[in-house]
């Protein structure tokens, strides 16, 4: 299962590097400890919606850019992880020996 | 500021309602109480990510889909939300009434 908080701390730790922006910076802009957004970014924690919003404001960002961001990252992680079909042919070559052999 | 949770909530519902789907089935499909997804539809209270995933999985949506309308419905949300700038001209002949009665 695509976890949305560990792509969401990925969208939102890439946005402050962009910005070449530090942890304590964007922390205290956001009115949140460095240790929780530490967590956020690593998708150890939730956000809640309110602290999502004072993160994206601290960026400087619409949460629907970052929710967009987040969409397409989830989308890349989705066809990486879905099950691909292989078709198997089975070589008559191979049908022709067992049926000799047996 | 615009709240993620109420947003997601109505996407949610949303869709179930598409499906012609009810509380009890989507609940029992995602594993969740149905007082709770009723509190997540009402935006009252926030998924976590392994919740959304189950709940989407009910639903039969991949999560990005679900984060594609989500960003969607936050971008109108927000330019709905945003300040208009207002030209307000004060007209000439206020001042001349003003500065008479002055």
């Amino acid at each position: 299962m695509v976890l949305m908080r560990r792509e969401l701390g990925d969208v939102l730790r890439a946005e402050r590097r962009d910005q070449q922006r530090s942890l304590r910076d964007v922390s205290a802009a956001a009115s949140v400890s460095l240790g929780y957004l530490s967590e956020i970014e690593r998708g150890e924690k939730e956000a809640s919606s309110e602290l999502l919003g004072s993160i994206c404001d601290a960026l400087g960002m619409p949460l629907s850019v970052v929710l967009h961001e987040l969409a397409d990252r989830v989308a890349v992680v989705e066809r990486l992880s879905s099950p691909v079909a292989l078709t198997v042919s089975v070589a008559d070559d191979f049908n022709g020996v067992s049926a000799s052999a047996a």
